[in-house]
């Protein structure tokens, strides 16, 4: 089937899921989390068949081992991908929310009531558990989807499509083609074009996927390309305090988004020396004044840059962050709050570790991913972010004409 | 100046207008209202000016009337305009309220705050007051704005700039730069690329420029290209309601956006020709089944399509409507409930007049525009659309890596 046809089914699905009571939608996950269950045996014998591609490209050296890494489905992996279904399933409908009610005159009234987005794109590297993530998350916010896989992870992408597919038919009231999958990079350049159909891009993956993403299209994206977090020691900040936030934020878990890259030491603070053998002492490789400030580096090294000021540190975050999270770590309370309002990142900090920025840790029960835009959804994004609002407006025969002409008032009760 | 150079200008100033307070951002805009009425012979001069070379045009048959007549600021207009800012000054502050706060743990705290988007860019037609108006609306929002006129207003729109750049001036505590102007055609292509320093176009006018817009770039536009919006008048809708709410959503002011365009009637409602007699008795021109149904006549001009069922309604709406704005008439209440949650449209009415749809009738107190986006903001836009939020999270030393080990554990309690 050509992308197009893929896209119309999917937006047809994203009217019919619309409608769907919440329970459906939940009789839906749970077919899915036992269907994975009952086939993981399948699911397994696809991955290892990745897996010995994969492998042969390692040693060629044109996979790298992380994603070999990333690719690979064991049986813990199994356990937090069934988990997660039923976790979302756990979670409150998004749907149907009623965000606003106001009588805007007598028998007149006005309902915001929270409602799906449409028709989600997905397009995410090699690692397959996505697949299960975003098609529950978009289940339970009643959108359609249409996933692109990465290549290297085919076999088990397919196969967890199919088992999933086969689980969703078993539920009668479930509308057909809510979730679907395309395989080509044709299928990508056509999801990027296709505006009239898809409502949301949500690419999930490095750096160039995402800007290379977010430069081809008018659709809205939610993402971010890249996560420059930074730490900013005040001069009064307390030292054991700044290394085990700086070491939290950078070692324990180097690859992640919201690790931090960037050190800024503020000229006066007395125990800089101290801090900086105390990193080393912890394996933080330390770059002093690197030539790029915007560099990623997604191990255990950091660029450490003396600011004269918390302005200059600002101004630095400003300019060369991503918008990601960044934070301060002082005893000036007046200090945190002019760092907090004026540095324009999704997460401002003080004397707490980047690696907060998480929607589980922030108590959303699930995670879409983490948003550095600035409309719809920013920071860490729960189901919240796959919907949007309708206004519904109830008369009696009303008209805007015995407005205008002052005959009627409106009195705007919010009941 | 080049734009970039005044794209670089703004982004600075929207990081200084970020934490001004609202006292500051209301006494600019009494600053802006005062200077207009001490000013406003010059603005009716300037505005002589681009109205004498606006009629040639209209001689010349290269200008519509209802341009000249949206072009003319008159004594009216201008108190509207002068209203309409002080109206602006009395909103409650959009920026810096709570919309979540929750202990993550002991000591750790969470706190979802709204704050400006960034960098507005607003490109507008023939209306000079727009100026005055978004100007308002980013400033009390804490936006910093770019705009681009057409050229018709040229003169009125550099005088009313003029007057307000000099009142802001003598806002001691009000940062420079924050509401500046652009004027040409290269400056939109500039505009519309240069998502380093703009986060959200605004564009104000005809389904061309609108369409021409989002067509081409990647920053999010927030409005709507056209409004194609319907009726549904069902089988059970009473007579009278049906003729007063259509007559009432077409010729109320057929050129809005929310007038109606389609009237669809259910085959079994009994009184279809009575009801088309009372449509043409009220100046209202028939089209039945016309070639296009994606028409949006601006004038009293209405198609007319006869419908199988109310399922055939929801699909016609679907398929040709703009997701604007769409309404049923009837008495049954099923029937109403089931087309308000499968019309996929910002508004969606039940008896009631499409002509509704407008922020000032929600009770929003102002009106950015109005969006047919599906993330964001959708539907009439207030004061809230032009913001976004960012989360401030406050420790005492916190680190994730005592939660991944199990010696801490979130409780997530709201307060």
């Amino acid at each position: 089937m050509d992308f197009i046809e893929i896209a119309k089914s999917a937006k047809q699905a994203s009217l019919e899921i619309a409608g769907a009571g919440v329970e459906v939608k939940n009789k839906a996950l749970e077919a899915i989390a036992k269907a994975f269950e009952e086939n993981k045996s399948e699911i397994f014998e696809a991955n290892n068949h990745d897996l010995e591609q994969a492998k042969i490209l390692v040693e060629e050296g044109r996979l790298a081992k992380s994603t070999f890494n990333r690719l690979k489905l064991d049986e813990n992996k199994m356990r937090d991908m069934i988990q997660g279904v039923r976790d979302i399933a756990k979670l409150q409908d998004p749907v149907g929310k009623v965000l606003l009610k106001r009588e805007l005159d007598k028998d007149l009234v006005l309902t915001k009531v929270s409602c799906p987005i449409g028709v989600l794109g997905i397009i995410f590297e090699a690692r397959p558990d996505v697949i299960s993530q975003i098609s529950s998350l978009a289940i339970k916010s009643s959108n359609a989807v249409i996933l692109k896989g990465g290549k290297e992870s085919i076999n088990t992408n397919k196969k967890i499509m199919e088992i999933m597919n086969n689980a969703l038919q078993t539920v009668s009231e479930f509308p057909k083609n809510v979730v679907q999958q395309v395989f080509t990079h044709d299928d990508i350049s056509q999801m990027l074009k296709c505006d009239e159909y898809i409502n949301l891009i949500i690419p999930r993956g490095g750096n160039k996927l995402v800007k290379y993403i977010k430069e081809n299209t008018n659709i809205p994206v939610l993402g971010h390309a890249s996560g420059i977090c930074h730490i900013f020691t005040d001069k009064s900040a307390d030292i054991d305090e700044a290394i085990k936030i700086i070491v939290d934020a950078k070692t324990q878990y180097p690859s992640a988004c919201n690790a931090v890259e960037t050190l800024l030491i503020h000229k006066d603070f007395p125990q800089k020396n101290e801090l900086l053998a105390a990193l080393q002492l912890n394996e933080i490789e330390l770059v002093q004044d690197p030539e790029n400030w915007d560099t990623e580096y997604g191990d255990k090294i950091l660029s450490i840059k003396t600011v004269n000021s918390l302005d200059e540190a600002i101004e630095h975050i400003n300019k060369y962050g991503s918008g990601h999270t960044d934070c301060i770590i002082t005893k000036d309370a007046q200090n945190a709050e002019k760092f907090m309002n004026n540095v324009d990142s999704a997460g401002v900090y003080w004397n707490a570790s980047t690696r907060f920025a998480d929607g589980f840790r922030y108590g959303f029960g699930a995670e879409v991913g983490i948003s550095t835009n600035k409309t719809h959804a920013r920071g860490p994004v729960g189901l919240e972010g796959l919907t949007i609002y309708k206004y519904k407006l109830i008369g009696n025969g009303h008209i805007v004409d015995e407005y205008v002409k002052g005959l009627k008032q409106f009195h705007h009760k919010d009941i």
